[in-house]
């Protein structure tokens, strides 16, 4: 008999295949005395060498995906599985006190890791011991006759099952054979939800029950558009399924008509759509979907997955890059968003009980102008390349913004001592995420080229709401009457103010939003790439003039989220 | 040479005293054989004697002003020092390895330490295990010869000097003897301040300097009225701050005689001066000082300070006594504001990533109705005692307002099945202290009687910074000129829809702040009972049509606090 349970649609789509439930297995053992116990120890061998085969074959199916330096953590784990002092213990354990061998290599395991955990000032051996630790699970699964699941292992069709997504298992994991992703926890901010939509893979996150009502490999059906799975469903429901993903392929197949198309309303009014991106070659993803620019280009992969403070010239290269890869559409750059809950090993900033309310962003480049002033400098020069525009993440005050563009100009004059006049056409913008900034939208943007709505975060402050907390998630409320008025006041404040008005938070891409959005008159969209030709299509379908009347309604009469998704259901029809 | 130290005026008056400075000693040491080891034991067995006569002397003093339960701690203490099995170690170490004293001390008191908190499963042996560390700390203390402090133990006058102070050393300091405080961090929330202008002891926060400028014993001035702390001061200078102090204390005096005056603008425009308390027995300082009303009752003491979920009738009695404390004048109730940084036994919550934007206060209640419930019930039993007015923390959105609202009915029907009637003239209100409702204040003003202003949280989320976090202090502006838009907005949509609009966070006390918020219309001013009479002499000598006209050229010409601060100067004169 089929089962339904209900989600959040996160990434549009259908998907059919067997449940890959991602849960770890239950490892507990009961302590037994051996008396063969040479026998014992060779099921600890046959564990072991089953374990290297495993790691063997998984690495073999991963080579062509994963970086060297990921590679290398399987041959690592393969290492300490040949370790003979390891062994060497275990076999002592088991001949001597006639142990059994999952305790002997619980025991064995756990004082090896220990022991490396203890060298608190190595951090290299430090981060052996979960190594450490991840072997004895895999050689325990084996002797128990468990089945260890490994993301990166999967090689035929499934649909992900887990409670939630960690981004080092989609690092792992091969796309193309991902049907589906249905989580328990997660909204649509979640890194599930977020990646899930990049890699175009139809998702229901938030389904709070989904790892406990279906069985690993039961067929499913996951609909990433109504945030319906379907467990063990019947042949109807398949085919009905079926022409339902075909019907979603023919209209994606109609939006990727709309690459070279302009983003235009029925009414004729031009706007822009851009795509959000986190590194220079995510640029080719965006010009492939037709993006109209980059709305929002993240730095902080420079800053994090680097050993060191990247400097000028590295930054350089990178934003270079990126500018060059967009072929003369504009690159808008958003200034290192770094803060206490992204630690860098290389520049410790303190541990914070609020993080989200703490030192980061904007707050640490005023603090530190000179780190600040090095990202400015190459951003200057990378406008050498097409057209770059800066923007200031979390300013709150005029004062902050007047300090930002202060040095930027010592940025910038220094740039020119070398090329005279370079970063004179360079825009400067802010993002609007914090709620005093966007009260205060009128005169901030008589200081800026644009403002950059950054919803995800406006929404967190704004409700007081960690976006990362399941038990705040209902008030993620993108259309709350309240917010939407807050939105609007914003961006009539940037037009009054002669300021460019875009938005670069996961609102900017939703499908209800969207009318209301250009009712408001928002310039720019920015979003994820795979997003811009559904948005374009939609665009094209809507009048300007007729939704702007709709929002003034909205504005006037509604006091809840449901009255505005009633209203603007009906409106659309 | 007497020198000058800034910090931020946290507590007016005057204290003039010797430094004490709150600050561990070195207690680190050389390891050594010895010789002569009956002569190194019988130094431990004199400094244990004199630790046990320290903390004796200091039970003694504090007998009258500490609780059983905190004089406690100091026989526990003696215990530990009389504790056969420990001394006995510390010999045998001593006599059969040559160990210096202080390392044989260390030694052994860290094993002994060490075994209680290795017992995971009892709290109370993990308790006694920093009992263990405290006694070690001042038997290492006797043998180095050095001085340990204990707040408890001070019995002269002194300016109390420390990097900052924590509600554990308020619970032990005897308010008579400190003449003032002054701390490296914090800011006019920081607990510090709060319980200096409590307690009326003239105090600095936030000097950055103070632990490395003064040292133990210097004589110091703290001039809590600017910010000022001078140590070793001139003759001269002494002279000049008694005589400060003496027209501020005449200040005061005139003060005084306003206790039962009405709170009158100089145009003769009435308003409210009203306490904010903390404790049912906190009413009698706020009817003393002339309060006209509470404005704010945390009920959070009844959750916090016990070790089960209060019950109905606990609750009932509690607020019983506020309100007959009060004596017919109106107090108003917050129900409660527990969230995931205030840990309570009896009600496990999740560890939360950003506690200040997670679930707590009616998040909680919404979630947990029939808790919530219990509240509600006692509180409309209290009413039968005098005019209770119920406010609800933490309301973000309309639907959430109705849902708290739709709770009370239910309480109130409860009720009034024995005891037909009461409750119906409960005042319902809510706190604005979240920026999404305040910009929807009109919407929410048309469901409730009144609201109340929380500054401190709302500041702190509409500048997205922890208003605990030193690094991000600087965006605590109540009088930065969108902010006061905002307020003046909520106040505006209030009066406007038939609600009362008051304040009961730090800005409500604000001397700056004050008569643009009589500009504004504010009705209700509730603050430290402390800061009633000066605000009502203030507010004696302020017209509100001037102020209202202000309050108007601020917003639409003042970008900074620099300006509005300069504006509101230049007006005050």
């Amino acid at each position: 008999m089929a089962k339904d349970v209900k989600g959040i649609a996160a990434s549009d789509g259908i998907g059919i295949a067997p449940a890959y439930l991602l849960v770890d297995p239950d490892l507990s053992y009961d302590k037994v005395k051996v008396d063969d116990t040479a026998a014992e120890y060779a099921r600890v061998e046959k564990a072991f060498q089953d374990s290297i085969e495993e790691l063997t074959q998984i690495k073999e199916n991963a080579k062509d995906r994963l970086g060297e330096e990921e590679l290398g953590v399987f041959d690592a784990h393969i290492a300490i599985l040949s370790d003979p002092e390891m062994l060497g213990q275990i076999k002592d354990d088991i001949e001597n006190n006639h142990t059994g061998a999952e305790e002997a290599v619980d025991k064995v395991t756990t004082a090896f890791a220990d022991m490396l955990a203890a060298m608190t000032d190595n951090a290299y051996m430090q981060e052996r011991a979960a190594d450490v630790k991840d072997v004895a699970k895999r050689a325990m699964s084996h002797l128990l006759g468990k089945q260890l699941l490994n993301i990166a292992g999967i090689n035929s069709p499934v649909v992900i099952v887990a409670h939630e997504i960690t981004p080092s298992d989609t690092s792992q994991m091969d796309a193309k054979f991902v049907k589906g992703i249905v989580t328990d926890l997660g909204g649509r901010t979640s890194h599930a939800a977020i990646m899930s939509r990049t890699l175009r893979i139809p998702a229901i996150v938030g389904s709070n029950e989904i790892t406990t009502s279906v069985e690993h490999g039961q067929m499913m059906i996951v609909d990433g558009l109504n945030g319906d799975a379907i467990i063990d469903p019947s042949d109807d429901q398949v085919k009905e399924y079926e022409a339902k993903a075909g019907a979603f392929e023919a209209e994606r197949a109609e939006w990727a008509k709309l690459v070279d198309a302009p983003s235009v309303s029925k009414d004729g009014k031009e706007f822009e759509i851009a795509a959000n991106i986190g590194t220079p070659d995510d640029t080719e993803d965006a010009v492939k979907q037709g993006a109209d620019g980059v709305g929002l280009f993240r730095s902080e992969f420079l800053y994090m997955d680097n050993d060191h403070m990247p400097s000028e010239d590295e930054q350089f290269e990178a934003y270079k890059k990126a500018v060059v890869g967009m072929n003369g559409k504009p690159v808008v750059v958003r200034t290192m968003d770094i803060g206490g809950d992204k630690p860098l090993d290389y520049m410790p900033l303190p541990k914070e009980e609020n993080p989200f309310l703490g030192y980061r962003a904007i707050r640490i480049c005023l603090d530190r102008p000179e780190l600040f002033k090095t990202q400015l400098r190459a951003l200057v020069r990378a406008s050498e390349f097409g057209p770059v525009s800066i923007m200031f993440p979390m300013i709150a005050t005029v004062a902050e913004l007047r300090q930002a563009k202060a040095i930027f100009e010592e940025a910038k004059a220094e740039v020119q001592k070398d090329h005279p006049g370079l970063g004179d056409d360079v825009k400067i913008g802010m993002m609007i995420e914090i709620p005093l900034a966007a009260l205060n939208a009128a005169q901030l943007a008589k200081e800026v080229d644009f403002f950059s709505i950054g919803t995800n975060d406006l929404i967190q402050y704004s409700f007081a709401a960690d976006r990362g907390n399941e038990a705040v998630s209902y008030l993620y409320q993108p259309l709350n009457p309240a917010f939407l008025s807050l939105v609007k006041h914003v961006i009539t404040s940037a037009h009054e103010n002669g300021a460019k008005a875009a938005m670069c938070g996961e609102m900017a891409g939703d499908e209800m939003a969207l009318p209301l959005l250009m009712g408001m008159g928002l310039d720019e969209y920015s979003m994820s790439a795979t997003s811009i030709l559904r948005t374009r299509s939609m665009m094209k379908k809507l009048d300007t003039k007729e939704w702007a009347g709709y929002v003034d309604e909205i504005i006037a009469n509604c006091a809840t989220v449901e009255e505005v998704q009633d209203f603007v259901k009906s409106k659309l029809g």
